[in-house]
């Protein structure tokens, strides 16, 4: 399909359909912004009352149009859309930009009219942007198909694609104050056929491109999104602002890992995981992504910070240290060669203040020695209005350096009118300059970050790699797996998974279980504890009941089959006190696990990212100290090891106290099995292990629970 | 003392010492700006070579200024600082501003001259401001003492104290392309006698002045300056950026308190307690600081957004859900009387999407709706730049409804070209107008919580209230406090108290405990563990293990006298074997606790701001998962609860799972005498209390740790 999408950015022949010779309608607009960006193959324009426009006669019918042509704006009332549409695949066009609106976005009726005319567009093989939108801006080819009463953006490196029409206006006015362009611009509407997932690799190929941005309300084809992405990151970093986070409350879930996984986790587990930045703020977006398209990456974190001001360096060095980042600590020779020239007052450690006398050269001149030190990765440079002489005179001194630099060197430059020409002649020269510290040291984070997750993070998930985990999981054809699914299917959706298939699971993934018996009876029970061995644990059995320990239906370190008779009465008498209608059935034993660390590992089913994999301090409160973190499936060994890190349950796993050392690498394999099991097994909602027990070598899954999709 | 700080605001006659006629000195910039300002008093110049500047001739001594004269700007070499103090002295100059710099901030030499120079204002009764200062601009006065070559910031309401020069420097360039002003500005250098607690009163007293800003790497007098807050915040805001974030690493410390308090907790700790806003970057101090010196107050969370366009709309629902704000549920007639003039595809749910088409007088409708709905207590106007007509048409109708509402109403322009009227006219109106949605909702978040501060945080402290907590506290004079603070005199600086001592302050404080015994043997042991009644627990007694846990030195739920003995000998055999070297003295004992809650709290000395108070889930691993909040002593009861509410120990009181409700009153009740002891012995470095155990009613104090300043 994707070949189908050339003619958007590549058009021949462009028909604007609904060409108006009315200037306050947008089939005016269309044309005169079409005419005006100097767009270089053919121009066709259709009304069906004829009339002229701009000198050029209108067609009457779109069967009229003349070769070549190979996009088609349409900019027509909606109830025409669908016969519209047919028109343009009987003239054999393959593309259009829908840009009127009154279809999805108004109700039922604009639904399905907007059904209609997609219906029409696949019949036809036509691709369709829209509808609603304000469709699209190429400043390099030159190409401009909207209606906005705005001079084209500045022709820059920025690709943006945008849910929204309106933030698209406001941002092509905006970026020409803040000095930077875009190189295009798609505003995609209800994306009725083309979505974000389907331009992003049409868009990376764009040789003027070199960071794309979205302005995303949802994502509709999450897999695809993230392997589509994916692969573009590796060539060029992608930002994204999603919104709808207040709208995305909490799901219906039985499990912790579904109660703590809020519809918005899962899109930041899926931009992790496709090396996407995701944006706060839309000043967020565009100060990252002028440093993503005009710096080189930092090979680290170590930072040089030179400045004129006391102040400004405290601050730039909170920044640092908010955003992960480090003062470089600066060789020996760097700091002699600072003493040499600089006034006796001047500070030469790093952050350097060379005080408010220092002089475009002096800029000029420590600039060359951080960029040359060994010890710095990177430079920021503060310049508040120099008391002594324009501001200009530190960028002109400054740009040339910055310009043959291997490192990236990014720019504050606090004021307005007495840096704005600074700030022009930076811009002009692609150097990121920022109105404050706290901004540029954000941007500066971004490039570190990207340049690690190019060196670490673009690993292939576990089967793919087949190796990295210690020992296989099944291949998706393997007999055991379909004979799993086919005993899976027996269960009806919402159920609960019985313990022993859930426990053929794990042995299938190769996750070490601790084996669990039912015991319908007193005299069974002591029975199995004979054969599993002491000391053992018992916890009641019933369906009504899935939080065994809010009962005291679980009793542990049982030492003989006395304590177990007496226990399984104990049970039963206590439980059933406790929850009179609970329908006992008996008790489930397991031998006693080694003491080790306790964990809580879980997947639940995304509707847009597949299985979203959970990781945290497990127990009964995990849901309120939320010490967890989550991951899209399947993972790779990095990716695993990376959501282990950022809670406190994987900090500790070294040893804390009395708590003894466990095996990390075991439990890194396990939650790369689970992962694998996850995304292997659909018909699964959510599934958690609470806890997993990790142990000096090796995990046990001590509990685990398995719900039905 | 602050009646001297009088001529810095209004003096009667201002002296340049160091007044030059070279145009590249500090002493010419000084002169030129205090002329150009319009200062109206008399300006005096002394240069010791005489000469003539601006017309003006120069006097040689300090001695030979005529009257008036009541400040002295100072702009000399260091070395002459002493002696020209002096000069100032005996000519009867109570107020000066040293401008220079080359002392402290040089090192060991410049601040023994620092301190000489402060000894003979000391001498004198003279206050001074700096050195290594830009001195201070009164806008309305007017009065620019400072040296820069910038005009004098606009005229407004904004003042603003800085540790900073250069930030001050940069802000004044800025804040004129930002369009506000500020009233006054101080920029206080090394702060050798002058300091930002000491001219926070001079400036709230100011009409003019309507916010107080601040920009702060420290704060030297951190009782004072929370007290001086105090009283101000309850008519004028104030917001501080408090910067040395990343300097003030963990401290030193023995308890859990001291480790998780690093030395910026305090500061955050303090900012609240003080009802002061803390900003995190420089931006959002005056995107604050606009919107609370020119809007009303809201009276509750509920707010209404107006716009043209959807995708903005999501991205402030966002923003309001992030900052705690919710959207207005417009009453049923706004929604009539909106659907009555929108047009049918408008979306007239809140927030309002009136469409690409909406007109001016549109916005200006829905505005007057949104304003008179008793549903709404605050509205964002949101406005991209309109595809019709000129933004400022928009601004222009809005803008008379604004300045007469009572309810406040901020607005977000997007763009640059498009929309720089409509901005200009909005801050020539004083209604605060935003580039992005994000920036608005998070000062109108700050208007909402300010009115939320001002109803209900302004609470005296306990004992000033006296019956506000359940039991008394021991007044400053009463003489068991007196005992047993002589008492506390014995132990030296960095020890452990001892059991019993620790037990008769809690006893002072009327917080309860459980008795906790000693016993050497394990014949003694038994003796108090009748005494004590079972079941009873027991702990090794050793001044080289302060975590018994750590070493398995606790036995809980002995049954009887036998199991006593048996635990006494196992205890001893166990922790020696762990602990070979650790001297064992015998076993601490304790009756059994009845299930509750168990939480940590503590207090730790802080060298600014006095006792910092800590409560917070316990336990051993209380340092990883770090479930805590800290709040600075004495706590009011409400400053309590929201220290407890922050924390998920606190949202569980209620009951959770199989956690049963408590107490949570008696632990308000506990937490506010805790706050008082520690806030009354200042020989107390850290006290912790882990755990403190909440019944179904009262508390315990189950373990007491007090360790000695």
């Amino acid at each position: 399909m994707t070949n189908c999408l050339t003619p958007f950015f590549h058009p021949q022949g462009i028909a604007i359909v609904g060409a108006s010779s009315h200037p306050e309608k947008l089939g005016y607009g269309v044309a005169r912004n079409l005419f005006k960006s100097g767009y270089g193959g053919a121009v066709h324009l259709v009304n069906p009352k004829g009339g002229k426009i701009f000198e050029r006669e209108m067609f009457k019918n779109i069967a009229d149009i003349p070769d070549p042509v190979d996009l088609a704006v349409l900019v027509i009332p909606p109830k025409y859309a669908p016969a519209t549409m047919r028109a343009c695949g009987e003239r054999g066009i393959k593309a259009t930009i829908l840009v009127s609106g009154g279809f999805r976005e108004t109700g039922e009726e604009g639904a399905k009219l907007e059904n209609e005319t997609v219906e029409v567009a696949r019949e036809y093989g036509i691709r369709m942007i829209g509808p609603n939108c304000i469709g699209l801006i190429d400043t390099h080819l030159p190409l401009d198909t909207t209606f906005l009463p705005l001079d084209m953006p500045m022709a820059g490196q920025i690709a943006f694609i945008s849910h929204s029409g309106a933030i698209c206006d406001a941002l092509i006015d905006w970026s020409k104050g803040q000095g930077f362009g875009f190189s295009r611009i798609i505003s995609i509407g209800n994306q009725a056929d083309v979505n974000e997932t389907d331009l992003l690799p049409l868009v990376a190929e764009d040789e003027h491109t070199k960071v794309i941005t979205l302005y995303l309300e949802n994502v509709n084809d999450g897999e695809r999104f993230i392997q589509n992405a994916r692969k573009i990151v590796a060539e060029k970093p992608i930002i994204v602002l999603k919104t709808g986070r207040s709208q995305s409350g909490q799901r219906a879930a039985a499990s912790h890992t579904g109660a703590l996984a809020g519809a918005d986790t899962a899109y930041t587990a899926a931009f992790e995981k496709a090396g996407i930045f995701r944006a706060n703020t839309t000043e967020e977006i565009f100060d990252w992504a002028r440093a993503l398209a005009w710096s080189p990456l930092p090979q680290g974190r170590r930072v040089g910070v030179l400045s004129n001001a006391g102040g400004l360096c405290v601050v730039t060095a909170d920044s640092l240290d908010y955003e992960g980042l480090e003062l470089a600590d600066f060789a020996p020779e760097t700091t002699r060669a600072l003493n040499d020239f600089l006034v006796p007052a001047a500070s030469t450690q790093n952050p350097i203040d060379m005080l408010a006398g220092a002089t475009a050269k002096d800029y000029a001149k420590a600039l060359r020695l951080l960029l040359a030190d060994p010890n710095t990765d990177s430079v920021l440079v503060l310049v508040p209005p120099p008391p002594m002489y324009p501001a200009e005179e530190v960028s002109d001194e400054i740009i040339p350096i910055i310009q043959q630099a291997k490192k990236p060197v990014l720019v504050v430059l606090v004021g307005s009118e007495h840096i704005k020409e600074a700030s022009h002649r930076l811009q002009k020269a692609k150097i990121p300059e920022y109105r404050f510290p706290e901004r540029a040291t954000s941007a500066l984070a971004r490039l570190t970050e990207r340049a690690g997750f190019l060196s670490t993070m673009l690993q292939p998930p576990p089967r793919a790699k087949g190796g990295e985990i210690e020992t296989g999981v099944p291949t998706s054809t393997s007999p055991d797996l379909t004979n799993i699914r086919a005993a899976l299917a027996d269960s009806r959706s919402g159920d609960w998974l019985n313990p022993e298939l859930a426990e053929r699971l794990m042995n299938l993934y190769a996750i070490p279980t601790s084996p669990i018996k039912f015991a319908p009876s007193a005299e069974g029970a002591s029975k199995i504890a004979e054969e599993l061995g002491f000391p053992i644990a018992i916890k009641i059995a019933s369906p009504d009941i899935s939080h065994k320990s809010d009962v005291d239906g679980i009793l542990l370190n049982l030492a003989s089959v006395d304590e177990v008779v007496e226990g399984y009465e104990m049970l039963m008498k206590g439980v059933q006190a406790k929850r009179p209608r609970a329908k006992l059935e008996g008790v489930l034993l397991q031998k006693m696990i080694p003491v080790g660390q306790e964990v809580i590992v879980g997947a639940v089913r995304d509707p847009q990212f597949g299985a979203l994999m959970m990781f945290g301090s497990g127990g009964v409160e995990v849901e309120g100290l939320k010490d967890v973190a989550f991951a899209i499936a399947p993972l790779s060994a990095k990716e695993a090891e990376k959501m282990i890190e950022k809670t406190w349950a994987g900090k500790k796993l070294g040893g804390y106290r009395n708590l003894p050392a466990v095996d990390k690498t075991a439990l890194i394999d396990a939650l790369c099995k689970l992962s694998q099991l996850a995304h292997d097994l659909p018909e699964i909602a959510e599934i958690e292990i609470n806890p997993l027990t990790i142990l000096g070598k090796g995990v046990v899954a001590v509990d685990v629970r398995v719900k039905m999709s």
